[in-house]
């Protein structure tokens, strides 16, 4: 069960329907908040909102009426596992819904841990991603426009969904968790230990445009205005790229003056403007074509940097699929990420009308009859 | 167990861990190439290795070695559960490790799922995020430094490992489970609307700073060069922050003139640059002193960026704690983001020195005595 919006738990959701669950999303009458949200199809559907429900079941039930919140503590009791985001509403407190089925295993997204607002933007305001993020030199923050924090947490909540599961097949016993946006940021970027770097070195790490830090990696212009990233985080990659572009002189000579072995990664960062100083007019003098053919049968890491539609138009990837959308139409979605090569790989589910399985999901997990599901819709908590 | 380097893998075996599993971690003699990297602290220790290592026992042996390869195999076999990113490691591979285990429960992070190379910044490259991330009218691609394909890779490939684990429970079968990096960045974006977006519009969508697509939300320069980022989605937060700005008329008239209700968070969307145009004299006018006054008690969803050292400096978060990391010292820690409120926080484990646990591991879980390990130290293959 799923009672939740926008990216993080819906996430969640669509992870767990990936791994098989049966995932039934709750939504208000006529959707939430997040039902109408862009990227929008051209015809009007909301293509986030599609994207994030595929696979899944869609119940709709007036949520503000007594009655509504009935059934939902009903499903949640006839289920035992929920996923959700709705920080406040009493009547779906964990220790309410743990009266009528203690073993629930009941996982909730917040912004904050104390239960306050927080979205993906703020969060990464707050623990100083966006001031290390763009141009060298530039002023002020660069939000990313990926929201990596809701998807991080989503999958958060995910495994632990999954870990309550294992508990109370080992044991028997519910569980209930908590997982904020804003601990989830915090926590990453204290575990690769950025935090840490600050608080020992008290300064922050400056703007650097595209390199990679502590390492060699970053972007190139190509003569046809293309870009291309180019890593050299190991030896081996570093050697190629010598080879492949024909500088292994030049490099050697720009290392010995600097007194730096430039085998080891952390020199090629140090001098990571003078490497790009000689790197950049082998990449400027060749379009796309010319650096694939140079890179092809070698150990360089490098990827073109490309448009989504791009992407989209490339259409060669085994993870996409295309489904026939309703709302929508056909479009193109992607498959679960977690492969299991022993299985044959699955059609992609589209995502269900809102409140496409409402009657159904009432009869089958409450047992409610046609004369009780009418009165519901004469009543207005379902239509 | 853990055989794995970098971010993904071990930022999943770091999740596993807070979840109260008993995480191995294997590394090669002197440690992978993962072991020195940056951030540094300024005694040279990496804060990166200990960061996403805390809380895992230290295994090291030669694992160029057969004897080597003979002793994690059958800690393998032991142990049930593998977690790695060793693709292309014949004697790791899954059908060798499943003849003496059938049983085992496997995930592989990959680069790509033909098992090619790929990084995080290769991938985000290839998916077409960096083209649309940065100030609006900015050339070339903008990489964002948070890792996180990495860290969302990791995530999904524990939601494999704890999936794996529930099937075992209920089956007895064991599994094998692949996550490449390039699909869980590909999947992303398509889960998340953009792919259709592109593919059903056959346009990109530009760089726009630091606007949320969509709806409202963007920084604000203050009077004292701070930055402060405002969200205004909901119609609630889209009043709260007219009110406390005292823009309601103004934005009232200008919504007017453009034909647009600016209760709808897509019109705010596209009237963004008017919106800050009222906007931004209100917060260049004040510090963020008063920003924080005028926005207390309002349901304004705002934040204030801060630096790296901010964070730090403000030691104000449940979520951290001081871990005395052997090779470090004293240096902040963060506890797992998935709490359970019924449980009382528990206090961080540091990282271990690298092979701390050699010895041990060999005796109690491949019954090895001390005359056998002598002769390991003797051959070179642990130390």
């Amino acid at each position: 069960m799923e009672v939740a919006t926008y990216v993080a738990a819906p996430s969640g959701g669509l992870a767990l329907a990936r791994l098989g669950a049966d995932v039934i999303r709750i939504d208000p009458l006529g959707g939430a908040s997040d039902h109408h949200r862009w990227p929008l199809a051209p015809g009007g559907g909301s293509l986030y909102w599609t994207g994030l429900n595929k696979g899944k079941r869609s119940v709709a039930v007036d949520l503000r009426s007594p009655r509504g919140q009935e059934l939902v503590t009903a499903l949640v009791t006839e289920r035992g596992t929920l996923l959700d985001n709705t920080v406040g509403w009493g009547w779906l407190a964990d220790e309410r819904l743990r009266a009528s089925r203690p073993d629930l295993v009941h996982v909730r997204v917040q912004g904050r841990p104390d239960g306050g607002p927080a979205l993906d933007y703020t969060v990464n305001a707050a623990v100083g991603v966006p001031d290390l993020t763009g141009p060298a030199g530039l002023s002020g923050p660069v939000n990313h426009q990926l929201p990596a924090w809701d998807l991080l947490t989503g999958s958060q909540a995910v495994n632990a969904v999954l870990a309550g599961l294992l508990h109370r097949a080992a044991t028997g016993e519910g569980s209930y968790a908590e997982v904020a946006l804003s601990d989830v940021a915090l926590g990453a970027v204290a575990d690769l230990g950025w935090l840490g770097e600050a608080q020992l070195r008290g300064q922050d790490r400056p703007k650097q445009g595209n390199h990679i830090y502590g390492s060699f990696g970053t972007s190139f212009r190509t003569a046809d205005g293309g870009h291309v990233i180019v890593v050299a985080m190991t030896r081996r990659q570093w050697r190629a790229l010598q080879e492949a572009t024909g500088t292994a002189e030049v490099l050697a000579r720009l290392g010995e003056r600097a007194g730096l072995d430039l085998d080891l990664e952390e020199n090629r960062y140090r001098l990571r403007d003078e490497l790009v100083g000689v790197l950049a007019p082998w990449f400027a003098e060749r379009d796309v074509e010319a650096v694939t053919k140079a890179f092809a049968d070698t150990s360089v890491l490098w990827q073109r940097y490309r448009s989504l539609t791009e992407v989209a138009a490339a259409g060669d990837e085994p993870l996409l699929d295309e489904v026939d959308q309703p709302g929508i139409g056909p479009v193109v979605a992607a498959r679960s990420a977690v492969r299991w090569p022993a299985a044959a790989p699955e059609a992609v589910e589209s995502a269900p009308a809102l409140g496409a399985d409402t009657e159904a999901v009432l009869a089958d997990e409450l047992g409610l009859g046609q004369v009780e599901i009418a009165i519901l819709v004469d009543e207005g908590v379902i239509r």
